[in-house]
């Protein structure tokens, strides 16, 4: 059967009838489900649904499929790679009212919440457990939505990405039916893994509905530190020898000289303007000063330093603060731009190279694009700067992203680290993963034989 | 198209023909083929061949395929749930030639090997690089067979399990295509993730001929110790602390006053004979003293001790050597008996509850019964001591299984841990989850529609 791109006047009078108010054609708002924080152009669906239980949207999925009308679920909105584009109509179902922290385990260390959960509403809630989510994308983002993009961001080196800390999800399937991947049990080699299979497919195979997290301890101990370098290559170099020799570091990042000036000016700090390194540990007292001293001396081998040690909550939120805002300083720094997100990840071993090429790239490229990055997973991200009235400058803006994504290929790394395919890179997942992708394609037409769930991202909905 | 129970001569000619000396009718090795370490009976394939490369197993499942003759990988043999049974006759494709370690990356602490290469000759190989590969099932299984099972063991809680430190394969499917799951990357967000369908899909979904793993640095200081406990609930409640309080115990495995009996036995050693937890922390020095002494701590609270610490190698070698030696152990506890190993996980808070209860069910069963555990996760082991010769003794460990895995069922936990579903728990899978199995027979039917792959094994075959 093929996807309508006009869901009909019948199957958007069923949705009114189930949800009454819950669902809208405003103009404004189905513009606001099809714009996410990225370049690609808005693609507004025909209308939004708000469900407040499982059963509900399992019943709108039933609805759209008895009509073949495409289902997108949105989360927060702030995903990168047109993720939440209706390219072909249909119903976004908005999960920010399924907000509610079902079960916290604290004994078992996890808990249990609705899609719509953003990520710093759980670690409010979770304040005085003495337990925290640990996966941070910058943005607060729906806890659904993390776990539909496979998010990871500054703390995956030492906590792993949503691949890791996903125990179990509740998903409607294009059928309408609800699937429950796993039970509680923290290890199980009972059949496929369906619950990896929905982290990161991005509502292609269903709408996640509840997630089931690990937590972790909230750590006795932090240190937080920045450390400038003389030079990009001794940075890196200083990163890829800490992971190498084991450094439990809980969060590695690098700016740029460029990005560094852009946070300064931004939040109005006065790091020196270099290649920098902002790092965390976590542990015991004893144990965050052992590895905080290890990492200075291999910093010192690399022309690091001097550091600024954070040691009080306050001053470590400044400082990471300042981190997360790189993405809406970058905005500041040539105002009357936007970013242009992308990201790449290589292995560790290839990174130097990897960025140093990139810098270059840049440079001749004539564009601003500060660069950051998860550098201790060889995950790292270009944030171009472009007029968006500017189509030359959109075209070499998009040149540069082919070579990076090119470069990142040819040292057998992936074409997105953490910000997920969408539309934005289905072509190059097939340039990365050739014979992988038509298994993908049959897994996506045995679960969605119609081709409604987010149609038209990650693989082709069309048998 | 059916599946034909005899390959027919046409098959094992075309099989002949492209292997010569590397197919074999033998039919002792057949009837080892088909036996594995479980109580399940022997299936014997119709045929066995040993392929030395990835392309020769793509042709060799071409050939299957052109003949609907089933495919069963074959590793070491070692798995517990009739794995490699030839529940419908059929090739047992031996992977044991296949044992090339194609490469080490030292520095993205990675590495590639073939699917025939086990794990104790890759830490074998890695000894010079100061990297080890740290899952360890116990047995010296395939590397692609730990990755077929979703194998753990004894280092999961710290290192997690084949889930987590596979990093891509290379699988020969159905068709005869193969498929690379994934680059070198350390993390991705590209596309549906391949690798985690392929771990645990126990060759119902493609024989994995390669992976790629993970490696660690070998720690700079290790610290093994035995502490015993007064009683099994004190043993366990130090084990949920331990993890509670965030403690990075590498190792922390409970012996069941039987079964430390029956190491003590075996192994001649003189372990106080009492619930028991073999421990092992990996890091620094300062850091491993400091972790021990906060476990001495937490089991003192609960009637631990006193312990033996071992920091030598050889010391600890021995000890692990005897907790290794449990399976082996149990068989020469009662002669004439075999092991029905049997495995759950539970959520770690219902973890005592479970054990208990499982205790009492065994004492009053009349069977003896060992119990071992990879406390840390919540999973433990039954091994119950079986005359293979009397079906009353047959059925009553049947039934004391059975209520094992619904007990573990009823605490949200999982039907197994770490052993799989082979054929001996496909029941129990449809119990644990309901809604999941039709999802998971539809990705089944669609990378395998003439139901060739392991038939019989997870989720039925058929349409």
């Amino acid at each position: 059967m093929s996807v309508l791109s006009d869901p009909g006047t019948e199957c958007l009078a069923e949705l009114a009838a189930l949800l009454g108010g819950r669902m809208t054609q405003n103009a404004a708002i189905r513009e606001r489900h099809g714009t996410d924080e990225s370049f690609h152009p808005t693609a507004a669906p025909d209308a939004v649904v708000f469900p407040r239980t499982t059963e509900e949207v399992a019943e709108i999925v039933r609805i759209c499929a008895r009509h073949g009308t495409p289902v997108i679920p949105y989360g927060t909105g702030t995903s990168l790679e047109g993720h939440i584009a209706a390219l072909r109509g249909g119903i976004s179902i908005d999960l920010g009212q399924m907000d509610r922290i079902l079960r916290v385990g604290a004994e078992d260390m996890d808990c249990t919440v609705e899609a719509g959960v953003t990520r710093k509403q759980l670690n409010a809630y979770l304040r005085d457990t003495g337990l925290f989510f640990p996966i941070d994308p910058g943005a607060d983002a729906s806890l659904g939505g993390m776990t539909a993009t496979r998010a990871s961001g500054t703390n995956a080196v030492r906590y792993g990405t949503m691949r890791e800390n996903v125990l179990g999800v509740t998903a409607v399937l294009a059928s309408g039916k609800i699937v429950h991947t796993a039970r509680r049990a923290r290890k199980s080699s009972a059949g496929y893994d369906l619950t990896r299979l929905f982290v990161g497919s991005e509502g292609t195979l269903g709408v996640i509905t509840e997630v089931t997290l690990r937590l972790y301890p909230q750590p006795e101990a932090v240190a937080a530190g920045v450390c400038p370098f003389q030079d990009m290559e001794g940075a890196v170099n200083a990163v890829i020898t800490t992971i190498q020799m084991g450094l439990p570091v809980a969060r590695i990042e690098l700016l740029d000289e460029v990005q560094l000036a852009s946070v300064n000016r931004y939040a109005g700090f006065d790091y020196k303007v270099a290649p920098t390194l902002f790092l965390e540990f976590h542990g015991t007292d004893a144990w965050v000063k052992e590895q905080s001293e290890r990492f200075g001396e291999i910093a010192r081998d690399f022309g690091g330093g001097p550091f600024r040690w954070a040691t009080e909550q306050e001053e470590r939120s400044a400082l990471w603060d300042a981190r997360h805002k790189a993405w809406y300083a970058n905005q500041a720094l040539k105002p009357g731009s936007r970013g242009w997100a992308t990201d790449v990840c290589v292995p560790i071993s290839r990174l130097a190279e990897c960025i140093l090429e990139t810098k270059l790239d840049i440079e001749e490229s004539g564009l601003v694009a500060p660069l950051v990055g998860h550098v201790g997973d060889g995950n790292f991200h270009l944030s171009i700067l472009v007029n968006p009235d500017d189509p030359e400058e959109l075209e070499r803006a998009e040149a540069l992203n082919d070579r990076l994504v090119r470069r990142a290929l040819a040292m057998d790394g992936t074409c997105t680290g953490e910000h997920g395919v969408g539309y934005g890179k289905m072509g190059y997942l097939r340039e990365e993963l050739p014979d992988a992708v038509p298994v993908m394609a049959a897994i996506k037409r045995a679960l969605d034989p119609q081709g409604i769930m987010n149609p038209g991202k990650i693989v082709p909905s069309e048998p």
